[in-house]
């Protein structure tokens, strides 16, 4: 930028740099996206063409950024991990965010005909948008209650939805579709134990027989063929744009995920510390 | 959010909203942009197109959010003036910026077409993204600094690259066109005047004579066609959605512009307090 | 500080300079106060030697202090305002209250034989200290509404204090003293108009009468005899160093106090704006 | 604090919260205090006098402050360990500090007596003081580099110290005195062994004899007699009030310390985080 009188402004841009040895998670938020399924018919209670684009679009955020170990979504948000090591952006909060954010609408709106061909699915205003925030997590057991978090809030919903839909789509007893209002007080305080039986009963349907994709959402992270060596972290930024993305949707819950891929979340050589 | 008993971790996010009675400044700039142009083969040294490009997305920005009363653009960044009483997202930093550089970024790729209609000019990965910052500036007087900081900013570097271009294109003396080192060796040092003089002398271009739009950059604003009253003011928001957004290209160090138009930063009815 | 391996740590220390062109208030509180009072048996409503010796010990702040161009206190609490163009500590957050707040306390207790000389009244511990924070207020019409509320603050409880005490001491209309509990309980939604009332029925208390120190808190800044020129500006820090330091209990809310000095919220020459 | 049309104000006070799961350390540094070594004739190069008075005043704030685990001083400063877990005044940042500065600033002046009883060392205006800062360490080990730091500095400007002094104050070949900037260009550049080698070869001094309490600083913590139980962590409040705070001069580098004392940064039970 160059230089004149006026420059002094520059002073009121506020450090932002976050705190070292912290897991920094982005997540971004689809804004106003209840009016977005209405808008676009989206299917009840989940659209796969819609969570596959997500997952698309998520793929890419992970392939440009390196740094981003392990990114989880679900619903119309995805969380991205960076590792707690990381330096891009100098962590400044706000160029992360935003770079995140940005890379993930600009793939969200120009990958949507790939997955809503129809005619009558194309996109007009106002175009669907992502907001976004940094949450420092200090320990690595925090971040994966954080993951857990989001996974226990994917179940819950889903559950919920699942039954709330079958109840307004197929109806209750009579067979009649529901009003949503009938169905939400149906729901209302029921247990997870309740809804399944709902589930059962009325419509025939084990819920643990629904869809992973649906039931746990979707877990990025780079797959690697072979055991990590000292001498392969060393060429970690090679390996990195080599290795194949994996979409799974499975349990980050319990410690088997985490037991089987320790490289995920690992401390790396020459980090600021060793926990 | 569904509960769980990995909620607590939601206190991890800090609370990030900006300080009351200050004007915030919601600035974009184009990620990796220079290598964008070489891509696409943007034209020297400005390319209209690009421009107008830029300045169509931030129409819809300004269209979107009716808190903005001034935005400024030049080159690759644009700067969203949001009323120093704003409550959008109750303020919230993250927020603002996500919000207002997704939506930048979504115009910006799905426009793309109306102002690249060739087909070598078909947007591919990566696709162009912006990051964002929020900056408060507690007095109208620094607000008007900013804007002139970005103003002056376009000058300066519209000089240079406009005698830059012209060496490397139109030639020095000899009339060959200079390479890029050569130019940069001969303007080193110069002062707005040597810069002047080369573009008349070699080149027979008056710079005042160059489009404003390049020169002085983009400001919208949303225009009324009548005087403001106090009932007026009341009915704002309907007013708003109505105003025509105007894009000029027109100097905003000055008075002038700000003493014709006393509106846009008019302090507000109701507001936290009047200087 | 000497380097070696673990220096790495500093840079964990974030950065805390608080935004240019903002009053700087440093407002310092009693900590556990009520508790002081009872220990002390600190007279009721108002103590006068515990308020003259926080005004003494404000006044040593104000002269170390250069850029604080106004204090004003009241109860267990004052607020020192500093000049918004300060870079005292370069505006840094923590050094500006802790700075503060210790000099504050150590006068406070180094003080407190002269204005208790009893051999009843030694301290002993814990002894009296003081909490203390930073607020920015971007406006000078924001700063004087601040002091306005704490003068505000003060009226309104010496009012409440003034009628409660005289009800618990002096009694109610039999003449006994009133419980505490009672006393509350009779306060009890009473506007201003009726707590004068009760004092003037029951006590015979005007209460525009009571000592204005009371009513007023007091107000303390630099006096200078001479209007203040171009060149007195220049050479105001030797001036200040010379300047009386005066205490007032007097109305800061209405605008005569202002008008009358017009020199204490100055912008000043080469600050970074003139509003 | 009383309504009124100004409360808004108070909306300026900015949320200071210090994140979740974080170590917590407040350190104090005397202000000016090369000045008050000189005011004071404080012995060259350790006034262990001094060095008591700053050790019995951190040993009151360690008793006041229960959520303290430990705290660090040499020199003019001290460091205060706050438990991670610790919800002292929500973790605000501003009353963190200020508190414990103030609270050790009062100690200091109170106690001052006590430690220079002679008459021209009666405390005069500038009073002691000190300024504070918290900073936040996410992980046990950067806590204990944090306090290595600290340690490291104590040895190298020990070490330094005294060699300058002997060669100020004992002098150089000659046994006369040297100059403070003749000694300054001696030991410039110079490594630990050649300090350790002028100290022995000049002035027959071991720095390995040298008082501990000058070479390792001073370690706070409370000492508990019998070994932690369950039941007792539960019991912890009211031991923490009987613990004896221990005074040491002693290794806090290495793990013997810690090997042997686990409970001082021991995770608690029903924390939010197991590490």
């Amino acid at each position: 930028m160059a230089n004149s009188e006026f420059t002094y402004v520059k002073n009121f841009e506020p450090p932002d740099s976050l705190p070292l040895s912290n897991w920094i998670v982005v997540r971004i938020d689809g804004r106003g996206f209840s009016k977005l399924c209405k808008k676009y018919n989206f299917t009840k209670p989940n659209d796969k063409r819609a969570i596959d684009l997500m997952n698309s679009a998520a793929v890419q955020v992970v392939k440009s950024f390196h740094d981003i170990v392990l990114a989880y979504g679900q619903s119309d948000e995805y969380s991205f991990v960076f590792h707690e090591s990381t330096t891009l952006f100098e962590r400044r909060s706000a160029k992360l965010s935003t770079s995140v954010a940005t890379m993930f609408t600009a793939e969200y709106v120009m990958q949507w005909r790939e997955f809503f061909p129809e005619e009558e699915m194309k996109l007009c205003r106002p175009f669907p948008t992502f907001d976004g925030r940094c949450v420092c997590y200090p320990k690595k057991s925090i971040l994966r209650d954080y993951l857990s978090w989001r996974q226990a809030d994917c179940h819950i919903n889903n559950l919920y939805n699942t039954t709330f839909w079958s109840l307004v789509l197929k109806g209750g007893e009579d067979g009649q579709g529901m009003s949503g209002t009938e169905a939400e007080k149906m729901l209302k305080g029921t247990l997870a134990s309740d809804k399944n039986e709902i589930l059962w009963k009325n419509f025939g349907v084990n819920y643990n027989d629904e869809e992973e994709v649906f039931k746990k959402g979707s877990v990025l992270y780079r797959a690697y063929d072979d055991a990590v060596s000292k001498t392969q972290l060393e060429k970690e930024r090679k390996r990195k744009m080599k290795a194949r993305i994996v979409t799974e949707h499975t349990d980050i819950i319990g410690n088997a995920f985490w037991e089987k891929r320790p490289y995920i979340l690992a401390t790396k050589k020459g980090d600021v510390c060793n926990e």
